[in-house]
């Protein structure tokens, strides 16, 4: 009929609205940082005090935040797995959702800073009953017209219980919710742990499932097509979506550091004409380590990108245990602008700094070693997800574990460095972070060595055995 | 040999490299709205006042630097229009080159705020050598690793001719900054004359040449494969990364509103304990304009991204022309966190409200137009840049018609509404963005309505011939 190819006409690849909605969702992730990095500090404050009171609260709601909107990522990733081209009526649906997500951020604030208010459970457990309904408007509407959908369902026998097993999952929130919404006037403590519920549940089931299963001694059945919708760990997510996430939180990341220079260190025409004889190079000269530390910072987040960039290459297929591995690492990457903030703010040689450098460490390391943590998960089912090169004795496998361990093993020493020195100073902080990128030019050759050296302490004197290999 | 088996064992595509870059740069373009936005205008002066404040010196280095930081991003996609597979040395070039993008509003910023000091000049132009020469860097390394660039240049017998032709032009803007930097200590507004002349000769250049093949009566030669680094308006643009740009802009934009709500209206503990004899509910109401601008402002930037995206999925090339018309409506989008701030700033009924909202209207009305004038662009040579379904005559030609007038008509009738009633207020115009889906939704409905309805007045005695056709 005319209608049905009308709407056949009007059928799009979905590709940019995930892209739109990938770095939508992974600023509004990270920007959470930005009331956390411009608290003030006072001076004479030692450090580790106001640090606490931080980490009690906002810290913990920069995190939840984030766990929470990553949450959403990935039901926004199942939901468009299944969903595979769309029309201008899904698209604004989608958009409904995303002005939604957005809005969680400030629910939760709002959580944080009034937890015995049942107001800010109200809002938050709204918004989520409203994304969840959205979520089943988009599944129903997909199934009423299957050209949309995957093509394994469109051509599959029993769509309806795909239909109904996919609305099970994504009604399972909305519910929880309400619950918790009822709750909140009764007896809120019970709410928030409903709420914890809802995003640990298919957790929770997953490991008690597989924990059976080994009491049991059963063997998981594996299949393939029916991994959709299932939160088993070797689900399939979208290696390209995840991607796609990780650039905006890495871009934004590096573009928060420069907003900061730009609002804070251009200093005003009539300050410089009072206090430095109208010499701008003077009233320059003051942000000397603020830009320094803009350097460092800069190219740490590069580099993080770069490594990850380098290892998302040789992965062909991406989990759903990775993925939930690269949220963490985002999350510390998304500390960065945090630590930028901290490392410039203190007087040379005072107790504060060396602890500012030694949170920067910290949150690099872990940026670092959840990278690597990606690596050793992909290397464990290396046949499905990773490249022949670099497989264990693959040709690239040296130097990817090099690349991977650059960060960690970098900040791991600077941290004790700041232990045994007390000379240590955030410019040598900064000059080490700039230095870093020359360690990766030469990565290839010194792992060469270290590979030639290995081989000369191992097998000094099989060289004709070697050569044959 | 194995070393050149080694080298294109780690060639990869630039793929991601590029959406990066895009994101990284849409990001730099767009925060520089931040300071302005963030700026506080005093209740007691007239809005029009500080606005001219604003206008002579704010928005013109938002705008300024909006157009710089695209500039560099035209010339970043020329270059990888060349080179279209990257190794590890690459990537790292390039992260050097975006490192120094990402500080050129600094430099800007500092040119605007002292003028007459050689000192934002020369760091401006410092930043813009280097980033030409690693530009060149990236070319002669790219050259002297042939399986690195676009096929036709690879398998070309004049490379080195590409080559040169490249280097010419890339170099051009180190050359006139070195100048520039030198002028800056002999002759100052030489200098700034030669930074305009570097980013508009290309464009003057080509004006300069068609007005001479118009007066001489030439025809213009077209030759595909030699259009790359012509700077002709004709010159394809990667419709990839335009829109991958375009993304970037729409997230961001969508981003920094919330972003304010969250850092401002979250209410403190004691306050509300104080003011509001602990009742959240009532601290909340206050901020009640505020929610209803984010959702009015959220749903405009989403359509507007959604009429981009409806655009651009019919666009099936783009050129440079198209890109700057792209640009231009970007500039105005990027603006929208402004007119979100000037609109819940005021007081209701006050002659600065109104004021406000026609900055809004003004700024939607841009941004829409100049979407319109892309499909314009696109129709004068629709053959090659449109998709047939839009093409004039085109089933869905009326129906993208109708979308991408919208805005435009939408905001150009609020802003004589305000004009002649003086009862407009924000939480009305705030409700006007809100509906503005809804006639999309029902667009498809009243296109077909109005394309019967035109049918019936203009040739009303023909039924059986128009049902024969």
């Amino acid at each position: 009929t005319l209608s049905e190819k009308d709407g056949h006409s009007s059928t799009q690849s979905s590709h940019r609205l995930l892209a739109f909605s990938d770095s939508l969702i992974s600023i509004i992730a990270t920007v959470m940082i930005l009331p956390i990095a411009h608290t003030k500090i006072q001076q004479d404050q030692e450090l580790q005090k106001s640090l606490q009171q931080l980490l009690a609260t906002k810290i913990s709601v920069y995190l939840v935040t984030f766990l929470i909107v990553t949450v959403a990522w990935a039901a926004h990733i199942r939901l468009f797995q299944v969903i595979e081209r769309i029309d201008d009526v899904l698209a604004l649906l989608n958009l409904a959702c995303m002005m939604l997500i957005t809005f969680l951020p400030y629910t939760f604030s709002l959580m944080a800073s009034f937890p015995e208010n049942p107001l800010g459970i109200l809002l938050f457990c709204g918004c989520a009953i409203v994304i969840g309904l959205i979520q089943a408007g988009i599944v129903l509407y997909g199934f009423s017209q299957p050209y949309l959908l995957i093509d394994h369902i469109q051509i599959s026998e029993n769509q309806n219980y795909y239909k109904y097993q996919i609305l099970k999952v994504i009604l399972r929130v909305p519910v929880f919710c309400f619950l918790a919404g009822i709750f909140a006037f009764i007896f809120f403590p019970l709410a928030y742990i409903l709420l914890a519920l809802v995003i640990f549940y298919p957790y929770l089931s997953q490991t008690l499932k597989w924990c059976c299963n080994k009491a049991l001694g059963q063997q998981e059945e594996h299949n393939e097509t029916m991994l959709l919708y299932t939160y088993h760990p070797k689900e399939p997510l979208s290696k390209e979506r995840v991607e796609a996430f990780s650039d905006g939180v890495y871009a934004i990341v590096a573009t928060l550091l420069i907003l900061d220079i730009c609002e804070d260190n251009v200093p005003e025409p009539s300050e410089v004409k009072e206090r430095f004889n109208n010499s701008l190079i003077e009233a320059l000269h003051d942000f000397g380590p603020e830009y320094l530390a803009y350097f460092g910072s800069f190219v740490t987040v590069g580099l993080l990108w770069f490594v990850h960039h380098s290892l998302f290459l040789y992965i062909t297929k991406t989990t759903r245990f990775m993925g939930l591995l690269n949220t963490f690492s985002l999350a510390f990457i998304g500390g960065l602008p945090l630590a930028y903030q901290l490392t410039h703010e203190f007087e040379e040689k005072s107790h504060n700094e060396l602890e500012a450098i030694q949170i920067s460490c910290v949150i690099i390391f872990f940026a670092g070693i959840f990278q690597m943590a990606i690596w050793v998960t992909a290397l464990f089912n290396e046949r499905e997800t990773l490249h022949p090169y670099v497989r264990y004795r693959g040709k690239e496998h040296a130097f990817m574990f090099a690349k991977l361990s650059i960060y960690p093993c970098v900040s791991l020493s600077t941290f004790f460095l700041t232990c045994i020195l007390s000379e240590f100073s955030t410019p040598i902080f900064h000059l080490m972070e700039i230095i870093v990128p020359f360690a990766f030019l030469a990565l290839r050759i010194l792992v060469r060595i270290a590979l030639a050296l290995l081989k000369l302490v191992f097998c000094p004197s099989k060289p004709i055995h070697n050569s044959v290999e």
